[in-house]
């Protein structure tokens, strides 16, 4: 047995004895400063803490803050309340930042306030004056150059000066109380013992609607493979619908060794494709691709034709391999292979999924296999894509995706990561602690008004607000959920607007807007899956809803308010199968408030009660809400306001809201 | 400006990716655990955490700790729910502590689990009985020498067992499953990656009953000074009230320059003893007891005679001096002076304080100034005291005190510090968290039902109970409360039931027992305060609570529920008059239930609702309810009871709760 590595009865602790100011409680920090918080460039940055110390003295205190390869630089902060103090700073650019605190003893602003209480209770004041004038010649000493002219300039004033009040006044004085305060006289600096960390992603980690793909179904064509070069034809209808995120299943080539059949048969019948996810086959594996999807450079190509469109592609990074993936045989280390030398698939006992093996993350050869996986991103990342879904992280190790992502974004800051993590709720979260940028979250499983509530309660106001970006896709390859199985139509249009307004970043898969919703009885799975198959899917085909999808995704882009998430606010309405929730700006400039109907087989009719004072209109005011939906217009006035939500005409309501600011009536002649 | 000294953008993480079981919000951990939390000898400690990995292997943990200069020892924690763990170890010595976490991936149960599912499926099981095998032969190489020797045998049988039968029959025996968590073979295995600090203190850190006075005022006669030998004749009357601890303002020789006269007079008269806080005159400093109340042999000799008493001594620490402390001459760079050569006097401006002048915690001679003060605990600590209060605290720097107590329990582990918080919460908390054992809190001026409420379900239920000991007074030579000065004596009965019992630890300043309520005009000042003068008191005067105070204590040692602090809960009295709360042990064995009026001039009657849920007691069965306070016995059956209580006949009452077992009734001849 070893004894504790900081042996508890150490007796110097010269670097807490050095820190005479408390400085605690600091927000936003995850787990004692483990974890990074999130942010976008251009958010205002706001740290809280806890500032005092022994005695009466008046302090100071700043936020520091650098990025990666930049100088520290620093905001002042402010006493709020109850010792607690707040400053911020505008984030401006992308990347890894550690933040901290400084506080000091503000000796001169203490000497001031005891000086005037002195001298307005008639008490002799010569000695102070002198000791005010010993502080104003040690900020001489401590200031820069330019400031330090000003200064002594005042100091000098000051010897000169014939009667106490010249000098109390030039003490006293607002010029003086500048220069002394940005000297830099800071006695009792402490600095917080903690740097913590803040990730800056750009806008796309926090707004942005996916459409996702599968590539080989784009022919439109039966039984004929999709290619690159489909994909490309696709990009002006996916751009009308208002996507900005193209995401795509592997492209990779597949597995021939115990390829799955279409419906997820356990053998492949002649000509069946696989699934996209068994990666690697005797055309390459994770950094190659599918020979009938086309070349690398044909990717290439779609990748810059997806920008040209204002999108950018997203790919799969799906870490498992097929038995006949390159590597079994290149690097049969980083597998795990039984007593009997075959090697060992995949399974979760007594299921058994044979085309897919799994990388050994804790063999011998970690550091080796480590860097290939992390290469893989690297290679795409250098062909254009900065956005990568990942699949399972949760199978993964999580110290993998820590080092992984911290590696690559310190190479490309920009490139984004979204966690398929669909699994327990400690694991989601640490996933996202890790870093993922995004996470799918149980929204696709939440359908009814409290749930909502207190589920995107919790995501909002939460500590997950710092670090977890829910991604909400209404629907997945493997995830048709049972309200849209039965729900029809209005179901797609409920789940639609509720995923594009409630969080600010959403997805769907290819053939929501379709209204799809054939599922392989008693499960979520589609019927005759696209996960094993190629399909042929008619974009224009009756009863779809893509004009809805352009609609919710015009307002998403025109109302700054739904770029934001943790702005969501939910508020009453009386029915229970109506959800009511807002979004406002900071500067209310842009107020967005959303009804939806969560029963896609009847009406409902129900009182909304608007926040007024927290939207800045008067009791008595009138205001205009436009449903940016249906386009109809409505002149209110007082909180509480009745609608009716049709699942077949309207099943959602999106006002943006405004003052009604009337042109006041002038007497003719005045 | 300097870079980040752990830059944004360091590559290698390799702790991070050892620890490939995440082990994360660790409880209690204070601020990231940057604090120890706080224990008493005998506690169960129980620490939580949320433990998890990728994919879907068995895990096994354990809580590691280990005292100062002590082996690390551990205990198993086990899965409760939704990846929370908890593990416990009851605490079996006094000082510093550090614990820790770890994790590891149980290879053997994940084995069996899954051997079980495929074998019942009717799948092949000959490799994975291969498999399991290996697991065996790896943990005989893991075992230590008794174990091992257990293990290899099992090895050896199933080496040679001639069927899968026998080999799985093996495999799957508890005997195998006991062996093999025991041999230490902990694949993944992840400490987490802070050790933390536990503090363990002696039972007096929460449970004691203090007794506060002036030494100088047990003469008994009119302007006589009293002596150790006075305080020693006090000790039987003391005693039999059932106190605990005798505590002492200080015994040190009081400045003769600038010193304070009867009632705060800024001049003294002739003869005035002022105050004993102005410490240090040509009678020596801190450790050195003024000449009139003996020698310092004396002192010990009382401090012994206390012992025999079964009390222990409590000395105040007052940094503070008069300014003629031998330490103004001796070392008057530990002091601060001004432009005109004088030194600095106490101030709040414009209120002057000449009586005093304070030390300069952070002047160019800390280390020499720092252990003077620490030498001066040590120097008392060697006459036999083990507890200090520590005047004003908030007006000294906390890493000073940090350091301080630190260093002193590093050598005197049971030495006790109660911090006389009377300032800001956050301040007052902090200290606590720096290391003081127990501290003064806002009780004096709570006074209405909620307010105990809120305020003890805080120090309780939340993150203070980790770290905060309450030492509840009623009074003291500072503070009599609005209260005292109004109720007369049922206010005196009420509060000090209010104090004893809500918290477990707490104290009277002398007087408070004979009723004393005369005080300066609005103010918290006693009327011709001891502070200033010698006082007679007469110890048996008419109207004294003596008798109530001897009950009080009783019920306190008779009952070990009232031992223990956090385990207070409120329940319901439906009058707003009447606080009702209990503390029960964990095992229910002892149940105390105490009803207070506060209202000290009219009688209450209420309903007040027992948890009988809790309590074990079914809602049929009766139970007896004896009144500590009367005597008064009562058997109950049913949650809701009620009663009255008079604050001129029974101001309160301390039920003790026994299930009411009958005797059977057996027919005769049965």
């Amino acid at each position: 047995m070893t004894r504790a590595r900081n042996a508890p009865h150490a007796h110097h602790l010269s670097w807490k004895a050095e820190n005479r100011i408390v400085v605690e409680a600091v927000y936003p920090e995850l787990d004692g400063g483990r974890y990074a918080v999130k942010r976008v460039v251009g958010d205002e940055f706001e740290v809280w803490a806890d500032i005092f110390r022994d005695g009466y003295d008046v302090l100071g205190a700043a936020v520091r803050w650098c990025a990666a390869d930049d100088d520290w630089r620093e905001a002042p902060m402010h006493l709020v309340d109850n010792d607690r103090w707040c400053g911020s700073f505008r984030t401006d650019r992308v990347g890894r930042h550690i933040y901290t605190i400084e506080a000091w003893t503000d000796r001169f602003e203490s000497w001031k306030r005891d000086f005037v209480k002195k001298r307005d209770a008639g008490q002799p004041i010569g000695i102070e004056l002198v000791e005010g004038g010993s502080i104003l010649r040690d900020a001489v000493a401590s200031a820069r150059k330019t400031d330090g002219a000003a200064l002594k300039g005042i100091a000098e004033t000051f010897e000169r000066a014939k009667t106490d009040e010249a000098r109390a006044a030039l003490l006293l004085s607002d010029e003086a109380g500048t220069l002394v305060a940005k000297s830099g006289l800071r006695p009792d600096a402490t600095r917080y013992h903690r740097e913590l960390e803040l990730y800056v992603d750009r806008e796309a980690a926090r707004f942005a609607a996916w459409y996702e793909m599968f590539p080989r179904s784009q022919s439109g064509l039966s039984g004929k493979h999709g290619t690159f070069a489909d994909c490309a034809r696709r990009l002006p209808d996916v751009q009308a619908m208002g996507f900005d995120v193209l995401y795509f299943v592997p492209i990779h080539p597949i597995g021939a060794l115990n390829r799955k059949g279409r419906n997820n048969a356990v053998t492949a019948a002649p000509g069946d494709p696989g699934s996209p996810y068994a990666i690697g086959g005797a055309d390459g594996g994770h950094t190659d691709v599918h020979p009938e999807l086309g070349t690398l450079d044909d990717f290439r190509k779609l990748v810059a034709a997806a920008h040209e469109h204002g999108m950018e592609v997203a790919l799969d990074y799906a870490i498992q391999c097929a038995p006949d993936h390159p590597w079994v045989k290149e690097h049969p280390e980083w597998f795990v292979f039984r007593p009997d030398g075959t090697i060992k698939h995949a399974e979760n006992p007594p299921k058994k999924y044979q085309d897919i093996v799994n990388v050994n993350f804790y063999g011998p050869h970690r550091e080796a296999l480590w860097n290939a996986l992390k290469n893989v991103v690297l290679f795409w990342v250098e062909q254009g894509v900065k956005i990568f879904r990942v699949d399972n992280p949760h199978t993964k190790p999580v110290p993998f995706w820590e080092w992984m992502i911290r590696e690559v974004q310190a190479l490309h800051p920009d490139v984004l990561f979204l966690s398929e993590a669909f699994t327990r709720p400690k694991m989601l979260k640490v996933l996202a602690k890790a870093g993922f940028t995004q996470s799918y979250t149980y929204f696709t499983w939440r359908n009814f008004k409290q749930e909502f509530i207190d589920y995107l309660t919790e995501l909002t106001q939460g500590e997950p607000r710092e670090y977890l970006r829910p991604n909400f896709f209404t629907n997945t390859p493997d995830i048709l959920p049972p309200i849209l199985q039965r729900g029809g139509r209005p179901a797609f249009q409920m789940r639609l607007v509720l995923a594009a307004t409630l969080s600010s970043v959403y997805g769907i898969y290819n053939g929501f807007e379709l209204c799809e919703g054939r599922a392989v009885p008693d499960s979520e799975e589609y019927a005759d899956s696209e996960k094993y198959e190629y399909k042929v899917w008619h974009w224009n085909r009756e009863g779809n809803i893509k004009d809805y999808v352009v609609r919710v995704n015009k307002a998403r882009r025109e109302n700054p308010a739904l770029r934001e998430f943790t702005n969501l606010r939910f508020y009453r309405a009386d029915s229970e199968s109506i959800l009511f929730y807002g979004k406002m700006t900071a500067d209310r400039s842009n107020m967005v408030f959303v009804a939806v109907n969560l029963d896609p087989f009847e009406a409902h009719e129900t009182t909304i009660d608007f926040p007024l004072g927290d939207m800045k209109i008067g009791h008595d005011d009138a205001y205009e809400a436009e449903d940016l939906l249906s386009g109809e217009r409505h002149l209110w006035r007082g909180a509480h306001q009745r609608i009716c939500l049709d699942p077949h005409r309207n099943p959602a309501a999106i006002f943006r809201v405004q003052p009604f600011r009337h042109v006041e009536f002038r007497e003719p002649g005045v």
